[in-house]
């Protein structure tokens, strides 16, 4: 590092400074709110200058969204070991920490909007919504899931995107609260579709194997154990 | 009905056809692959006429966005009597017709792009979605929900959304079976809720009051418990 003498970057490095800026910025506020002059100003480059490294806003945008992606991709990255509630628990945490840092960018780009609807957008969401898919499966030790087995892990990506948004929108409900809920969610959905499916009910079985009572499952399922007898007191309205 | 002599019809009359036969073809395609040209076409009018009516076809596609939007938030609407379950059964019932109904176009409009990703159609998307919202306070009978019962009702609207895309693409599990489950998926993320929050305890109670044995929720609450002792029997890895 040189004092007082600003130092050249190469042309890599210095697209890397213009991404982290503008994700930066769009942590604060969505990428439609934030001008290229802004970006400039806040990497301490002239406006033309950015220009030479990403022709436009959108190329800027996307190398930003690129990064972003692989990020979060990342995050659903969990060593195969110990409980798989205690995994999901930690993913979700890291997943809640991207959210939060990077709120307006991630909300503008789930919702859509000028810049964040374009197909490459789309297409980079559909590869992290993959990416985490792939993740869950193998955490299950599933290589060719059931259409069903299928259907719940995409569902429950897509329950744990809504919630983040909907966090986001007024933090009303503490995020700790919320990570545990998405982890208990997963055990929920796949206890729906086991109480239908044989092949549910074994990846149940595997899910909920191992599983200590201290941990997220054992804790939820002895929580609605103790809150059955309240709710099933109700006598029903009419039977068979 | 005048017979072999085409009736002329008035402006409100023509806009209604129009907007028919766009919504007609959009069920079997989606907007972005539908021309002006194709509509003027199957209305049996020429192409500038269809300009006279709609300025462009944005403005076509809005018109028809918006009367698809109407109808889906009606289909929400369900008289406040009987069981809840058999009421919520009903009304995914009706929301998976219109969803088979309007296939690639539902799909075109909830995942973005050209046509379907303009900041109107996401308004008219976020108005459905609330108008869903509404609807299912009233049957629970809560005016002024919780923070925690606001994010399960409004996560669950979006999971019905995420089930109704994925069983579009490739119809792998039976619809009928999807909007059970997702009748279930209601009562199961009430339940995760209600498992730390009394006052989400008390609104599983009301959901659960008054439905029968052989109601979507009897019946569930029924398998669970009978698969309990098969997913239970595991013993815990690691105990406290």
């Amino acid at each position: 590092m040189t004092t007082g003498v600003r130092r050249r970057m190469g042309v890599e490095e210095r697209r890397r400074q213009l991404i982290g800026v503008a994700l930066e910025l769009f942590g604060s506020r969505s990428p439609d709110d934030v001008s290229i002059d802004e970006i400039a100003a806040a990497a301490g480059i002239s406006r033309p200058l950015v220009y030479h490294y990403f022709p436009g806003k959108q190329s800027l945008y996307e190398a930003a969204l690129r990064r972003a992606a692989e990020q979060l991709a990342a995050l659903f990255e969990e060593p195969h070991e110990g409980p798989l509630g205690a995994r999901l628990l930690r993913v979700m945490g890291r997943f809640f920490d991207f959210v939060d840092e990077h709120g307006p960018g991630f909300s503008a780009l789930m919702r859509g909007g000028p810049a964040a609807g374009s197909s490459a957008a789309s297409a980079m969401v559909d590869e992290v919504r993959q990416a985490a898919y792939t993740q869950i499966l193998a955490h299950l030790g599933v290589a060719e899931p059931s259409p069903r087995l299928a259907l719940v892990v995409r569902s429950w990506v897509s329950l744990a995107e809504s919630t983040a948004l909907l966090w986001l929108d007024g933090r009303e409900v503490p995020r700790a609260e919320l990570e545990l809920q998405l982890v208990h969610d997963f055990a929920a959905l796949t206890a729906v579709s086991a109480a239908y499916d044989e092949a549910m009910a074994a990846v149940l079985v595997d899910v909920l194997a191992g599983e200590p009572a201290d941990g997220p499952f054992g804790e939820l399922v002895g929580r609605l154990a103790r809150l059955a007898p309240a709710v099933l007191a109700v006598p029903p309205q009419r039977t068979r």
